[in-house]
């Protein structure tokens, strides 16, 4: 998508070859970018949250490997390589599922063939990510299309973390068909979460709907329930870092609550999601490994002074212990429906199943 | 309570006569305190949350009408000093049920006793709030005992926003059953929310908690549902701003979401309330007047760099709007009961009314 009228994507890369990033710890007040040279660097950016977002994480996991191969093609540092990135972030499933494609598309290859059929491989993830999000955006366009029916109706839509093109290389999961409505000429509002305690809704989603013109209102994320019950939310719509066969979507903390409250409010609840993100080997959500991270993420916070310096205060008192876990499940009862690349469908096992015919994820 | 060894409350009258309050937007790094002298420091007090916490807010407006008729004991006066405090912050209960019966007791004083009565009657109104909130406590002990009995087992208890003695003069209301607890050598933990925007969950609850050598854990606002799914949260307790007299609970912004929470993993969810919240010219909760509240508070946060500097940090892009709700209404259907003074009592009309026998707020 744009920033101030120019095209993006979350990664690619340079003529010169070198793997480039957007460098998302520094947004929403400054944008700088990364290039990721070595294989230390792509598991660096993705630990550090440089990179963040499940399909982008898959992504930067592809293009590590393929960095690693460059200095040393051989199976061991194929293992090690996808050893060492898995160990990154635990919870979404993209990594591995990145992890995974690459390793069966390289280990027939000849070692002196790896690294560039390995760039290319990331080029392909990159792209097919792409195409799934466009998709995704095609098919939830009509969710919204439906509520904006009535003539001068805006529809307002409340969205938990970042589920943009920030996360997903383009167009995003969640805010794909947000993008599309916007650009279709639809009176759409943005519910922005603030997303405690990493604050992404604030630093990327509230920065990529302004930078694409998008209007939103940043709100702390305890406000959408009362939104809600207002009647001033149209429909939920968040990403998924892993979602199970059953339907349960395992998203950014925080999630859950909404879909409680959407539910008691009889507001739509959408996850929607690439069909990488499905976890084909889990039925019940509460098996997928929640990660736990730094307490200090809880208790500083980095912002803007006044004069424009990057300033990280702490707010906590500095004898309370925090605790940072990082993801909840929504189980599938909450969920209205799925939006997913190949079609808007019911969070149950059997719709799963049937969608994607043989259980495998595409593409 | 006490901070580090000494008893303090959150209003009281120095031996010069001045009336002095803890200076609650410095804390949880700076403890000072404030001298009210004029009926305009008492309304620039409560409207800046220098105090704050319902039954604070009705303390120190009793005590700024005691402060407005020191220079002046007319009728006019005090209408005026009636109608100034009231415009301080609308959603509170306490604050109009203060100022009324200031009023009824002043109104047939003579003009040159008014002053001394008006300083009495404040006095009694704080004794009285403190003798509800540990009522309150004795109460509410009796739960905690009940969820204590198996040996050698955690009591985890959540809590949102800040109803402890900060904000109630002493004991508090949601904490004060807590601080019971701890003293009788139950093991009690408490998970402390954030509550963002103004944090007082950090700045206060931590605080008073901290200070007061009661175990607890700083979450962010997002994961009470996680640890309630995970069944490690025993009960939630909260304070009320205005509880209406079908038992809906008014109370900061995100408290619904945790009750949503609760009844959803069959946690007990308790408001603890003294009757002078409970508004009984009100059934339904969405007649309340919800605060709205500078979107400052949502774009900005304060807090203490390493070097010790209280410094404030812009958050949110400078090109997205926000809004600033301060309070949600907790429908009855999802409170398990409402702890008063007067004892534990279903979240229904007619149990509130079997309480309260006449009907009228006591004290």
């Amino acid at each position: 998508m744009k920033i101030l009228g120019k095209h993006y994507r979350a990664i690619w890369r340079t003529a010169a070859g070198a793997v480039r990033v957007i460098d998302q710890s520094r947004l929403p007040f400054e944008f700088a970018t990364i290039d990721l040279d070595t294989l230390d660097d792509a598991a660096q950016a993705i630990r550090t949250m440089v990179v963040r977002g499940a399909p982008l994480i898959g992504a930067t996991a592809a293009y590590g490997m393929a960095l690693a191969l460059r200095s040393n093609a051989s199976d061991v540092q194929l293992d090690d390589a996808a050893r060492i990135l898995q160990a990154t972030r635990p919870t979404a499933i993209d990594l591995a599922w990145a992890l995974n494609r690459m390793r069966r598309a390289l280990s027939e290859v000849e070692l002196d063939k790896r690294a560039e059929a390995a760039f290319r491989e990331a080029e392909i993830i990159c792209d097919a990510y792409v195409e799934q999000c466009r998709a995704i955006g095609v098919h939830g366009l009509k969710l919204i299309r439906e509520l904006a029916k009535t003539p001068g109706r805006r529809v307002n839509i409340l969205t938990h973390c970042n589920a943009g093109w920030l996360a997903c290389i383009d167009w995003g999961t969640a805010l794909s068909p947000i993008y599309m409505a916007h650009d279709a000429g639809i009176d759409v509002h943005v519910w922005v979460d603030e997303t405690r305690p990493r604050n992404q809704g604030t630093a990327l989603t509230a920065f990529e709907l302004g930078a694409h013109g998008v209007p939103h209102t940043v709100i702390v994320d305890n406000l959408g329930g009362h939104l809600m019950q207002r009647g001033e939310v149209d429909m939920v719509i968040v990403g998924s870092d892993r979602t199970t066969a059953a339907g349960d979507v395992c998203n950014k903390v925080g999630t859950y609550l909404k879909a409680l409250a959407a539910h008691d409010n009889g507001v739509p609840f959408y996850a929607a999601l690439p069909s990488s993100t499905i976890d084909w080997s889990l039925d019940r959500g509460s098996e997928i490994p929640i990660e736990e991270r730094s307490a200090t993420e809880v208790t500083h916070i980095t912002g803007r002074t006044s004069a424009g310096a990057s300033v990280t205060v702490r707010v906590v008192p500095e004898a309370s212990p925090a605790l940072n876990l990082a993801f909840d499940v929504t189980p599938a009862r909450l969920v209205t429906a799925l939006i997913t690349e190949r079609g808007v469908c019911p969070a149950n096992p059997a719709a799963l199943r049937s969608l994607y015919l043989d259980g495998r994820a595409a593409p």
